[in-house]
């Protein structure tokens, strides 16, 4: 609720600093700290991929400014209206949404949902907050079991009751609140089968755990919880993918940001996640070589990328990247059912986790 | 348990009818029913697509059936060792499990997951099963909210208590027993912000129904277990997609089964679904001309093609896809989002399932 009051009264303050500026004979403006590239820089302090100090100013009379100022005011006003309907919106219908055609003209506040989305971004770096926060919903994939509780929408949910199945992770997790929690890691898989078999397996209550799966590369929704899980709970949390640049790549951003999202890190991130595997090394140690896989050209351009991240520096990381462009071969987590189907929760992870065998 | 029990029996049948014609001095042999499109039929009676009476041998002593022969046997241990065991495994972790190199040769089992994929498939429909009968699971995606309450792997979930998020369908639905249900129908959304828009408005609740986003194109999980809450249940099945060839093929696989797994339509499909919108008469009767999207190519392709499908013959559908080609457009559902953000789930719906305003 405090961060509803602060976030309506942010969007506020930009409607009275626009009438203000106008009654003092001004000429309105708004100022946007800058997204692109050059302003995009890795602290090391925090571990994160954040925006920088530039900022500019758009001006309502200018040719070049005044239809995004135009956008973002009226993005702004329906934000502030889903937050007073206690309501959220999808990126999409908010598109439709705003989208008319101006009186006694042919022009359009909006003609692509990209206009809009770009707004809605310097909305969420102007007042320093997640556009789930302005009730805006991104995608949804992902889920997640455990012993834990958690509050949602008035529904206490009981993470460890749910079968198969799992809690299916919304695309915003704002208002979720964790009510009771019993577990001592969150561990992330990259894979809904391994999901499956690791709940299958009861790894998650075996091994004191909160089980979470990305499907693939991790929806926003799915990485806040995750930092949330870190941040407010003090959990470590451990990260599960294929032994490729794209499973590397969704480590990366679940524990440093993405270049394109840099603004919304400090609240998505998780520096302090750790990777378990699959690595180079494990497909010697669990005798996976007969299974692996030739690694594409993609996978050679996007390995030789990760080398230069500052957050891949580590010298583990770098013999990890290396090797695999020198075998020139990547391997799926599933591999490890070449040893037996339960092989993965019984034997490679157990020992994994006991060893504290990660990389940084 | 009944299900199991036979499935495991048809399995064990196998391996016994391989020996007795090894006893019998015969060449050993595996009946097959043929899945080819020579061997597809739609079945006006059952409304479904189904596989025809066509089968062909495998024989072991046949250079060109041998390592398929193999192949099989393989598998077919792999199924009742899973059933056995009674764990699940993914097609990945099947293939990868699967996958040797056989003793004094470099001849492998398997080489391609391709190969595994289409033996299980033979098993299906030798067995007359489902892969999940077998234990293997698919993808899994779509997730579930409504009043009503299941057993899963030893757990009562109730599907009414479950916040934004709600149940995450698993990949295999087969075990799930249904407790208490106290609702209509069910209805389904392609898309997950939909759901997400009628969840939060309680859609569900105001109107008696289960809600089930698929996500895009349905797994089989989600799938069946539309079609288990219809078959089982006597619950009408109505379906809410984007007004696109691609929303009208959702649809489609939902009702009458897909080409590629014709073999699986009955047990999969739910022939009595009705299709609610959005409609190219909406696009009119609800004032949405000006967010309609122009058709693509292929857009144009796929509406051609599905103007020839015998379940799309009724007059209704072949004017509904003729007036999009005609008119050249399409629209999303989302584009209700220009009406408010509500009006989705307080007029537009409610509107046309009191009118019964549905496709056939």
């Amino acid at each position: 609720m405090i961060i509803m009051q602060t976030v309506k009264d942010k969007l506020k303050n930009i409607g009275e600093d626009v009438l203000s500026q106008i009654k003092e004979g001004k000429n309105p403006s708004l100022e946007i700290p800058i997204r692109s590239f050059s302003n995009i820089i890795y602290d090391e302090k925090i571990k994160l991929l954040r925006l920088g100090d530039k900022t500019s100013r758009r001006y309502f009379f200018n040719v070049a400014h005044a239809k995004k100022f135009m956008q973002t005011l009226i993005i702004a006003t329906r934000c502030k209206d889903l937050l007073d309907e206690k309501i959220h919106a999808s990126l999409r219908e908010m598109f439709y949404n705003v989208k008319h055609t101006l009186q006694n003209s042919n022009e359009n506040t909006f003609d692509e949902q990209t206009e809009s989305d770009d707004i809605i971004e310097d909305l969420e770096v102007m007042l320093g907050t997640l556009r789930e926060q302005l009730h805006l919903n991104a995608d949804a994939s992902g889920r997640i079991v455990g012993n834990m509780s958690i509050i949602d929408a008035g529904d206490t949910i009981h993470l460890n009751k749910l079968g198969t199945g799992g809690w299916h992770i919304p695309s915003n997790v704002e208002d979720i609140k964790f009510d009771r929690i019993d577990a001592e890691y969150v561990f992330v898989v990259e894979k809904d089968a391994a999901f499956e078999r690791l709940n299958e397996d009861k790894f998650w209550k075996k091994n004191k755990c909160i089980l979470v799966s990305t499907h693939g590369q991790a929806a926003r929704g799915t990485r806040r919880l995750i930092r949330r899980l870190n941040k407010e709970h003090d959990l470590p949390v451990i990260v599960f993918t294929d032994c490729d640049a794209y499973g590397w790549y969704i480590y990366s951003v679940l524990k440093a940001g993405s270049m394109n999202l840099a603004h919304t890190s400090e609240k998505l991130a998780t520096p302090d996640a750790k990777f378990i595997g699959l690595t180079m090394t494990d497909i010697v140690e669990y005798d996976l070589k007969k299974h692996t896989i030739k690694a594409t050209e993609q996978d050679i351009r996007r390995a030789k990328e990760l080398l230069n991240y500052k957050w891949f520096q580590h010298p583990l990381w770098q013999r990890e990247i290396k090797l695999m462009l020198k075998k020139g071969y990547k391997a799926e987590l599933q591999a490890l059912a070449s040893r037996g189907f339960k092989f993965i929760s019984e034997t490679y992870l157990p020992d994994k986790i006991e060893k504290k065998d990660f990389l940084p």
